[in-house]
């Protein structure tokens, strides 16, 4: 007997956190945690306030609450490159664009409004006006030059632009910095792993196996995914190709750079000189 | 490319139902719907709002809402004898307990509150006077003479009495009837299997193959939830051998002699004479 209880772990229900989920749920690997499904902003919040022990957060929420949180290497949510879905949309070209525009944010990623932010102010040399709109395309331009947008929302834009313009911001940050961006992490309340680091152990390999497999049954990931969303299978393997669930040094390197210049912005807290910091020794938890 | 949508079925996240849940998470059924996990009086009030397409109800709520609602063969939760976890809990024997009784109800399922009250009443002709309280032994002995408990808190005073008479409800009712008692039934709105009747016999085949394979592998059953749950594996194998998981004719029997003494109580509809109604033809929807 014991008195023992299953990890609360967060998934996100979304199309791009399909293959995060393909394994955890052929493997029996589910039975042993305590799954949460939630929005992704929902689930940010619920880790942050220990109402779970492990979870995805997006980047901007694990740097103002990095102190009480650990880093698992796998999964995440990143691009080298196109990601496809975070993407800015406009009515003229990006050079045609007003020196002060209005730009919605029809988002609730506060990471990809922030990457759209940089990338308009500090590269482009904008000085937007910014609204929230909600995350639809006719709800977003309604009153405004370009939108932030990103999910699945922005994946049908990018399939099916009707005349707009769309700057995939993945692309344009790597452009800018030679570098991945990371999105989305998953960390472990610090409280949590020092009491259960076996545990977590488990959750991290359950993820990173259920990852893999999804990478080796990429065809049945697709077929599976074409019966629900409204995406044809030759764009939902390209998507799934693009996506990246693990941290290389080459993510940790764009995720250093992008904590840099986010702490620039308000509320933004800046990485510590040693962060991210990791659960368990880099050695132990990354092995291959 | 198309606009389906994963049907919401609803998910009972305790140990009695750990052997439906345990092949669902095993043969990747779970990509192919949206599971709610919640506790079931939760789940009952979902699935007759509209907030989900399938899921377990507790046999008081069907038989008040059976017009919108078909009947799914399996899973269900019954037990033909001795369930364990339904119980009367008293400080003295039955035959010492006063006419009058001060009786709590510790418990929020409907069905096991009513279960006890037709015992009680019909059965041994007490008549008691009946209180609310929290669903654990102190709180719900402190001021009463007996308690209605289920669930696990009630399979922990059946493993340790601690003095405690405890009387098994299913037990009771067999001996009063000669039949088995069914606790939950699962049902699919009627409005969502007329659109989609293709996906729900999907989730019908998906749940009936889980169950079965938690039969063929009980031993990996038992050991996985001794990992997490308070109880030795022996009586975890118990448990679940005590536990049915499908509608057979006793079963249905067994429902309609409990729709028929229940509907002499406030506020329960009898069933229809040709009820319960099933999904699809019993003969295409029930094949073995």
């Amino acid at each position: 007997m014991n008195i023992a209880r299953r990890p609360r772990v967060g998934h996100i229900a979304f199309l791009n956190c399909l293959p995060i989920y393909w394994g955890l749920a052929r493997t029996g690997a589910l039975l042993d945690v305590d799954l949460h499904r939630a929005p992704p902003d929902e689930l940010s919040r619920r880790l942050v306030a220990g109402d779970l022990d492990i979870g995805p957060i997006t980047l901007v929420e694990y740097l103002r609450h990095a102190d009480d949180l650990l880093l698992i290497p796998d999964p995440a949510v990143a691009a080298d490159g196109p990601v496809l879905s975070v993407n800015l949309v406009s009515k003229a070209p990006l050079d045609a664009i007003p020196a002060e525009p209005r730009v919605a944010l029809a988002s609730t990623s506060r990471t990809g409004v922030l990457l759209g932010r940089m990338l308009l102010e500090d590269r482009y040399g904008r000085k937007p006006a910014y609204t929230v709109t909600a995350p639809d395309l006719d709800s977003a331009l309604r009153d405004a030059d370009a939108a932030v947008l990103i999910g699945d929302e922005a994946l049908q834009v990018f399939h099916d632009p009707a005349g707009h313009h769309v700057l995939d911001l993945a692309a344009e940050w790597k452009d800018w910095t030679g570098l991945p961006m990371v999105f989305a992490v998953w960390a472990v309340r610090r409280d949590y792993a020092e009491a259960h680091p076996g545990l977590v152990k488990d959750v991290h390999l359950a993820f990173r196996d259920s990852v893999q497999r999804s990478r080796e049954e990429i065809d049945e990931v697709v077929a599976s995914a074409a019966r629900w969303e409204p995406f044809p299978p030759a764009a939902l393997a390209e998507y799934f190709e693009r996506l990246q669930f693990g941290l290389s040094e080459r993510h940790l390197a764009g995720l250093r750079e992008f904590a840099s210049r986010a702490s620039r912005y308000a509320d933004i807290d800046p990485l510590r000189a040693d962060g991210p910091e990791f659960f368990a020794a880099l050695g132990e938890a990354r092995e291959p």
